[in-house]
C-alpha cells in the first residue's frame, strides 16, 4: 500500500478538500498510473451529495472522479497490454465479475458484480473505491484503455464518461450516414453527441433552450438547431428523425421529442432526470417508436470509441481548472456554466 | 348505390339503435361481403363515445365495427383473389395511399393517407366511412383477407384487431422459442397475446390483478400466472423478460414492469391510456430496455397472421350475442365482463 494525494468530501454537504488516501500497490495483473487529468462529471456531484441515494447511497469520505486520463507508472508482473510510460484511461469501472454472459459479450457495464471506480466496495482494501481526484490510481489492466498519442489530454479525460455514454447508443441505434439524428440538450453529453453523430455521417439537428447556443451548435457540427419552445419550429420535424439522443437530466416534456420520430424511431435517454417522464401511450403507438436508455459501454466499445476519437480527432471541449477550484466548478456546471466539461489538471494537486 | 341495415350511434351519449346506410356500389376492384360476425373492441366504444376526440373526433351517426367476417356476395370485374362465396375479412383498413414508402414496405397501417374501416372520410360516397355493425360491406380487395375455411368464425372476426395487434409485435420483437414473453392483462387483446406467444414456442406469464383468472390463463396457454400487485412475486421475474406486452389500457405502473426487462429487453404497449404513464430515466438506462407502441399491422402480416391461426387452429374466445345486445355488451366490456371478446352475430340483424 501507498499514501497518494487526493480531493475528497466527508459528508453530503461538505465541500471537497485535500486529503491523503491509500491505494494499493499493483498485483500481478494491476496498472498503477500517475493521473495527469480527471474530468468533472455531473455523476461526481450525484455522489458527493447523495442524491442518487435510492441506487446507492454515498460512503464517506468520498474521492469522485471517472474520467481519468494519465501515464503509467507501473505494471504488475503478468501485465501484457502496458508498459511504463503509457499513456492510459479508466473511465467508470475498475472491476467485473468476467463470468457472466454480460461480462463474456463485452458489456461489463450490466455486470451485477461491478466495481465502479468510485464508492464502490473496494476488495482489495475494504471500504469503498476512490476515484481519480487524486494522483494515482491502481487497475486491474483489463479495466484500463490505451489512450492514442495524437489526443490533446485535457479534452480526452471526458472521453471516459461523457464519450462513451453518448458514442454507444449512437453506435448501438445504427447511427450512420444517412440517418437524421437529433440531440437535446447542449452540455457536456449532448456535445459531444453531436461531435459523434457527425463523424458518423448523420444529419445533425441540436435541440437547445437556449437560443444563444446556436452558433456553438454548428460549429461542434450541427447541420441544424432548433429552439425547443418554439412550437412552429419543432412541428417542422414531426415524424422526421431515425434517432434521438436525449441528454437532459432534468424533467422534460419527452412526447414533443417522440413526435418527431419516424417510423421504428428511438429516443434514447442518456441523462437521468430525478422525476418520472409522463410518456403518451399514443405518441409510441403511432409510428411504433421507442423510448430507451443507455448507461455507458462496455470496455472494448470504450476502446473502439478512444481509437475512433484518435483518427477523426475528437475531444471534448473543456475548460481545464486546478483541483482547487473543483468546489466553484461544481456550482458553475449546475448552472451549465461550462462550454462543455471541466477537466482537473492534476498537477496542480502536486502543490497541495 | 344500395341501402343496407346497421346498427349506428346518433351522439356520443346515444345508444347504439337499428339504421339503414348507404354503401356503393362494388367498383372494379371492389369485393362486396355480407357480414356474419363482428367483433366488438374496446375502440369502437372509445369512438363512439368521442373519447378519443384529441385525436380524431367522431362524426355522427357512427356505424363502428372492424373486425369483420363474412361471405363474398359480389365481385368487381377486376378483382382477382376474390371469388363468390368465398369467406372473407376485414379489419381496420379499407384504403391507403399505396404509394408512400410505408405502403410499399407493407406498413399501410402507418400510411398518412389511410381510410379507416369507419369515422374515416369516404372518398367514393363522401361523408364518413362505416364499419362492420352492418349487413354488408364494399371494400377493395386490396384491404379484404382470406380466411382460413377451418376457424370457428365468430371466433376469427376478432383476429381482424385484437388478432393482429397483439400478433405484430410479437413477431416484430423476435419471440420465438426460448424466449420468456410476458402478457400484461388477460382480456380481449391479451388473451390473444398469450395464444400467439405459447404457439410461438416462448415461455409466457401472464401479469394480472385479479387473481381468479389464473386458472384461465393457464388454459389460454400461459406457463405461469403473476397477480401483479404482489410485489414478491413481481421481484423473482426481476431482470428476466426479453419482451413484455402490455395490453391495458389504464393507466398503471409501467416501471414495476420494465424492471422485470433483461438486457436490451422490450415492452410494447398495445393498450393505449388516456393519461401519460409515469417513466423512470432509471428503469430504461439499467439494461439499455425499450418501451415501444404498437398499432394493429399491415395487410400482408394480417393475411399471415389469419393463416398462421388456420395452421395453429386458433381464434378468440368470444361470447356470442345478437346485435340488440350490443349496447349491454358495451357496458360489460367496460366492467372487463367478458370472456374474452364479443362477438356479434349479424343473422340477428337480419329480423331488424
Amino acid at each position: 500500500m501507498y499514501k497518494t494525494k487526493a480531493y475528497s468530501a466527508a459528508s453530503s454537504t461538505s465541500p471537497l478538500s485535500s486529503t491523503q488516501i491509500v491505494r494499493r500497490d499493483p498485483t500481478e495483473h494491476d496498472v498503477q498510473i500517475e493521473i495527469l487529468f480527471c474530468g468533472i462529471c455531473h455523476s461526481d456531484i450525484h455522489s458527493v451529495r447523495n442524491e442518487w441515494s435510492s441506487i446507492m447511497s454515498t460512503v464517506y469520505p468520498i474521492v469522485p472522479g471517472h474520467e481519468i486520463v494519465g501515464r503509467v507508472t507501473k505494471v504488475g508482473s503478468a501485465v501484457t497490454k502496458y508498459k511504463l510510460g503509457d499513456l492510459a484511461g479508466v473511465g467508470c469501472l475498475v472491476d467485473s465479475d468476467g463470468t457472466c454472459p454480460h461480462c463474456k459479450t463485452g458489456l461489463e457495464q450490466f455486470c451485477s458484480n461491478l466495481t465502479l471506480t468510485f464508492n464502490s466496495p473496494d476488495k482489495h482494501l475494504g471500504g469503498v473505491t476512490y476515484g481519480g481526484y487524486s494522483d494515482s490510481i491502481v487497475v486491474d489492466e483489463r479495466f484500463v484503455l490505451h489512450i492514442p498519442t495524437n489526443l490533446d489530454l485535457a479534452g480526452t479525460a471526458p472521453l471516459l464518461c461523457a464519450g462513451i455514454t453518448t458514442y454507444s447508443p449512437l453506435r448501438h441505434w445504427g447511427v450512420t450516414k444517412g440517418k437524421k439524428v437529433g440531440v437535446v440538450g447542449l452540455g457536456g453529453l449532448g456535445h459531444m453527441g453531436v461531435k459523434f453523430a457527425r463523424a458518423f455521417g448523420a444529419h445533425v439537428v441540436v435541440f437547445t433552450t437556449s437560443p444563444n447556443k446556436k452558433e456553438d451548435a454548428l460549429r461542434l457540427g450541427a447541420d441544424e438547431v432548433v429552439v425547443s419552445h418554439n412550437t412552429d419550429e419543432m412541428q417542422k420535424h414531426a415524424g422526421s428523425f431515425d434517432f434521438i439522443l436525449d441528454t437532459v437530466s432534468a424533467k422534460h416534456d419527452i412526447n414533443a421529442y417522440l413526435n418527431l420520430l419516424r417510423l421504428d424511431g428511438n429516443i434514447t435517454l442518456v441523462g437521468a432526470p430525478e422525476k418520472p417522464l409522463d410518456v403518451s401511450a399514443f405518441s409510441l403507438i403511432m409510428g411504433r417508436r421507442s423510448l430507451s436508455g443507455s448507461n455507458i459501454g462496455g470496455i472494448a466499445e470504450t476502446q473502439e470509441m478512444l481509437d475512433f476519437c484518435g483518427e477523426h480527432n475528437i475531444t471534448a471541449d473543456v475548460e481545464i481548472i486546478p483541483i482547487q477550484k473543483v468546489n466553484e466548478a461544481y456550482e458553475r456546471l449546475l448552472k451549465s456554466d461550462v462550454k462543455y466539461r471541466f477537466s482537473i489538471d492534476m498537477a496542480s494537486l502536486k502543490s497541495e
